[in-house]
């Protein structure tokens, strides 16, 4: 009998003890952790599975013979827009708690605008005692872009909370009890929609995506007066000088944004300054590591047992 | 056949058409704004019906046949604290719309403090990017203290977020799903709670109850480290000058506070300094006079079709 695969440990995002993690979930395989430089130079051929988060480019071609790659976050387009990726099933990281954290996320932002937080928060630096206009979550109709599981899941919690949702994918979905919009629907969707949340993959067809042009497509005149963008999907689906523009012309009334085309957000960032943004560091939902191991020990065992991986991407659509 | 009884309207609160609004509800019955200087010294016998807010003392003694009594707010401590209150049926305010904005706002609150929205406000004035600690919902036990038709909406708002909810009342509830403690329980409750949301009634045994000895009762040392306070009940059941105390001495991680024992809270409160209090101007849950006087339509139809009245008020023990 063949001796069990290695793995291969590519993620490039900044947790101790990684590789000790991940040996305790394999504690009868070698972990191959590219981010020692004993690494650097050693051959990768033969090996089954990596796991990786923005993975170099010749990760590929020196791991030829890889048969599932594992993404280390929820979002693909850190190993789609590599060259050269080969035609394998593609995890990707679904999580009870990666779920759970992004909506409390989703939920709590659509209710620091609904509740005016940020003027609440600012008279009481001046010892002011005034109510504001705050609407009820019924009356606001939260507009969801990626119906994906993500998505449910911040939509049932909106909907808990007593929010209107409506949601739009790019291929229709039917859900019990939503109203949904495919790309065809496009101008209904937004017109409808108060508070705009994206949680979209980033793809070709997603990148600038959120521009003035849909900013200024939202419902103006809805309960709150103006519409709200909250993006908890990827920063370079967000034209963010447009963003700026719409949050200062009055085009939109306020925002919350988790991510950015450039993190960290650079200093010299117009975003920083604006009063009616709540800026947070790309951590809305971060990726437990204890959680991704556990994933992928599940989809080894069912992969090793000829049983179909859960969660593999679309890669002809690419997420 | 007796005409019908006129309605005295005794709002003391600032909004504007009132006597109109009620006057909708109410086409054939005359109704007497006591706001009106020429009903100073109107005559008020005979009538039937009164709703109040914070009411006078001589009300009672001006209208002595009145046979029920609303308030025109969930809490009745406002009536429950005049001399002289008659031995009739107070009907309080119960409100879909009142209740879901009530844990609007306390979930809000909880995840403002759960996903660490002050210092992330704060950092972002200083264009800085860094993430904080924040602990999932369901590593943090939410106490609730008041299990009455606002309490239990919160409860299951909450849960549906992910938090842990535990539940106080002053007798025995038992409640599917929730573990529940009452006055024999209370150093248990406290000690497993790590937020703790007020929505007690003011009654001669709530006065001054959030002190800094039950503050320092709450659990030490879970998810967030620290624990936090958030009041929407009554202001009075609060020592303000412990609440600061607290919140400077480390007893309190943070507190979220609608309620207060003066209120407008004074200018020259120090409550305002702190930056790990969140103030909000009683506007947790606003009484929306159209649903109030629904009710009392609702209500003065039972009582004259000889039906029990709803939401009455338990007298003997002051809410």
């Amino acid at each position: 009998m063949r001796a069990k695969s290695a793995i291969i440990l590519d993620l490039k995002f900044a947790r101790d003890n990684l590789k000790q993690t991940i040996q305790t979930f394999f504690p009868d395989r070698e972990i191959i952790d590219l981010a020692e430089p004993d690494n650097a130079a050693r051959d990768l051929s033969g090996i089954d599975y990596a796991v990786v988060w923005k993975p170099d480019a010749d990760l590929f071609r020196r791991a030829p013979d890889l048969k599932v790659l594992f993404s280390g976050g929820a979002g693909v387009d850190h190993i789609m827009s590599v060259e050269g990726i080969p035609d394998i099933p593609i995890v990707r990281f679904v999580d009870r708690n990666l779920t759970t954290r992004m909506s409390e996320w989703i939920v709590l932002q659509c209710l620091i605008h609904l509740r005016r937080v940020l003027p609440y928060l600012e008279q009481q630096k001046k010892r002011v005692w005034s109510e504001f206009l705050q609407p009820e979550a019924s009356e606001i109709t939260v507009g969801l872009m990626g119906l994906g599981v993500l998505g449910l899941d911040a939509a049932a919690k909106l909907r808990a909370l007593g929010f209107t949702v409506i949601g739009w994918s790019r291929t229709k979905k039917e859900i019990e009890g939503m109203e949904t919009f495919d790309a065809t629907g496009m101008n209904d969707f937004l017109s409808r929609t108060d508070f705009l949340v994206g949680l979209l993959p980033l793809t070709p067809e997603t990148t600038g995506l959120y521009n003035h042009d849909l900013f200024g497509r939202l419902r103006q005149g809805g309960a709150l007066g103006k519409p709200v963008f909250i993006n908890a999907g990827r920063g370079k689906s967000q034209n963010e000088a447009d963003l700026h523009i719409a949050l200062t012309d009055g085009t939109l009334g306020g925002a919350s944004v988790d991510v950015f085309a450039v993190e960290p957000l650079p200093e010299a960032s117009p975003l920083w300054g604006l009063d009616n943004l709540v800026i947070t560091p790309h951590a809305a939902a971060p990726s437990e590591p204890v959680a991704l191991f556990q994933l992928m020990q599940e989809q080894i065992g069912r992969f090793e047992r000829g049983e179909t991986l859960q969660f593999t991407v679309n890669t002809a659509a690419g997420y």
